[in-house]
């Protein structure tokens, strides 16, 4: 399967990552690389693996796979507070894998480390036979002990949100069933805006101050809504109750939902959001949700946590919604 | 293929994972971890993955892939001088993975984590149809600005290996070859000796002192000992002279040569030594074997680097010996 005019494993680390190395990466020709925090400062660490035909599809442009994996990442960095710094690539490269698909690989590495700020480090290319995998480190800087948890929730604070809610989940759907936007009647705008967000995170990195400013316990919504505040719920020991009538949905969103009511359970149970909750006393949700206005992100409070377990979703009519597990979970 | 009694990923994660997180990883219930290093020291970050069938083979028993994955980066440290902090797992399960080989997984990581002193700060599981992954990062500590590099190799250095070199690419010949321990003659205990070498990497950490404190350049031996010199001659704008009747070989691989010369090149070309190379001043050489003695590593001097570029490797005749290219790439 080795083309004649594919690189060797050295040749495509030189031509395709080294130009990507920063400070501290020793142009990728050491066995490790070395990072300090600056003074004053954790280091914040997050790795997420995506995996062809489980996290994206095989037939997904590499460049937006490369942009997949550091976003889900960037995801759990804004979600504690955390400002990038730089990440390690971990590349499995199936067999039979292209010249043009590692230089798109490497063109969407680029323009995501120069939209977020981050560099390479380091990292290890190996075959992966069947399956392109890439498994991301990425590592962030906040104050000294200041990270966001996602147990700092207590009762009575508003729980808020970033952006929408279930575009991805939607979009997902969209992509597994080709017939089914003609069946919803979605306009083409509203089909590609559900489609693009499945398959390009938007992380909020442009809210990450504002969450180390004000929230009292935050995580990233990447497993779908009601099951990752039941997460936030455990982790703090409190009750979540969600009103379904005030989650954010996209006009895309809207328009599936209309179409069919039951998409919406889609929506608050589906994964791939990559927003930002948020749990805060209520006398700073304010002061939060104009933050985030002014980087450019709406914020919508949802809910409220209080004494007691697990997560509550009231209906758009009032009555409180089964949505069973809720939350993406890998077997 | 899920069976009634596997546990799901979040309770996968809570049995066998989160008993292993240490500080900084908030019991796995988290985003991300938080990591800092001591004052005035620098983190030394490295991230290599391991994939069954290339890597490891299919059928190798869970504790000592776990292990393996664990060792290859513990060895890169030791070359950089850096004692061990912790760790992240980026984990790829395979479809009808056995909760016996999840616990088993656990238990290799929990033995390693004792005997090389880190611990588990985070991670990600997730599946991999066909193929058990293990994509590890792990973090030490240096003195500030002092990592070991691999590019401070300088003309009249001595080169000197740790260990013996070669067992571990002869264990994979005979794991491939069942036949091969019998044509050569080779007794048992020889057989296993080099047979466990191939399973279990041995990084040299007790020796990442003496690294620190006299190598001019370091890196580890994974990818064949020719050929890993070879880098660190280009890292260093230096040539190396390899002596190879001076190389370091375990009994067994001495049986096994001696049964076989050809078997010569494998030792000295073929990979998976997780021994560490060091280029010192002359004056440095004796105190660096001797603590290395003391730390019950020994550590062999075998060859110079001097003005020029490339590898050569002299044989036991005297004569310059032709090894190819003597390292192992993945494609």
């Amino acid at each position: 399967m080795t083309g004649a005019d594919r690189p060797g494993e050295f040749e495509l680390i030189a031509r395709v990552f080294a130009p990507l190395a920063g400070e501290g990466a020793f142009g990728l020709v050491d066995d490790a690389a070395v990072l300090t925090p600056p003074p004053g400062e954790d280091l914040v660490l997050t790795k997420d693996a995506v995996v062809a035909g489980v996290h994206f599809f095989p037939d997904d442009p590499w460049d937006a796979v490369a942009q997949k994996a550091l976003r889900v990442n960037l995801s759990d960095l804004a979600a504690k507070g955390a400002r990038p710094l730089g990440y390690l690539l971990g590349l499995g490269l199936p067999d039979g894998w292209r010249t043009e698909d590692a230089e798109a690989l490497g063109r969407g590495l680029a323009l995501d480390q120069d939209a977020y700020g981050l560099r390479l480090l380091g990292g290890d290319t190996v075959r992966s036979p069947e399956r392109l995998m890439l498994s991301v480190t990425v590592f962030g800087a906040v104050p000294a002990g200041r990270m966001a948890r996602r147990g700092g929730a207590t009762p009575r604070d508003v729980i808020v949100v970033t952006g929408t809610i279930g575009d991805a989940a939607l979009g997902l759907k969209l992509r597994l069933d080709a017939g089914l936007s003609g069946r919803l009647g979605l306009a083409d705008a509203d089909r590609d805006h559900l489609l693009d967000r499945y398959l390009l995170p938007r992380p909020r990195s442009a809210v990450a101050g504002a969450v180390l400013a004000h929230a009292g316990g935050a995580m990233d919504v990447s497993d779908g809504l009601v099951g990752d505040l039941a997460k936030m719920a455990a982790a703090s020991g409190v009750a979540i109750r969600l009103d379904a009538s005030r989650v954010p949905l996209s006009d895309a969103a809207r328009a599936a939902i209309a179409a069919d009511p039951a998409l919406l359970r889609t929506a608050l149970g589906g994964g791939d959001d990559y927003e930002i909750a948020v749990a805060l006393d209520e006398d700073d949700c304010d002061a939060f949700v104009d933050a985030c206005r002014d980087a450019g992100v709406a914020a919508t409070p949802i809910g409220r946590a209080e004494a007691g377990r697990g997560v509550t979703v009231v209906g758009t009519d009032g009555a409180v919604m089964d949505l069973g597990a809720g939350s993406y979970a890998h077997f």
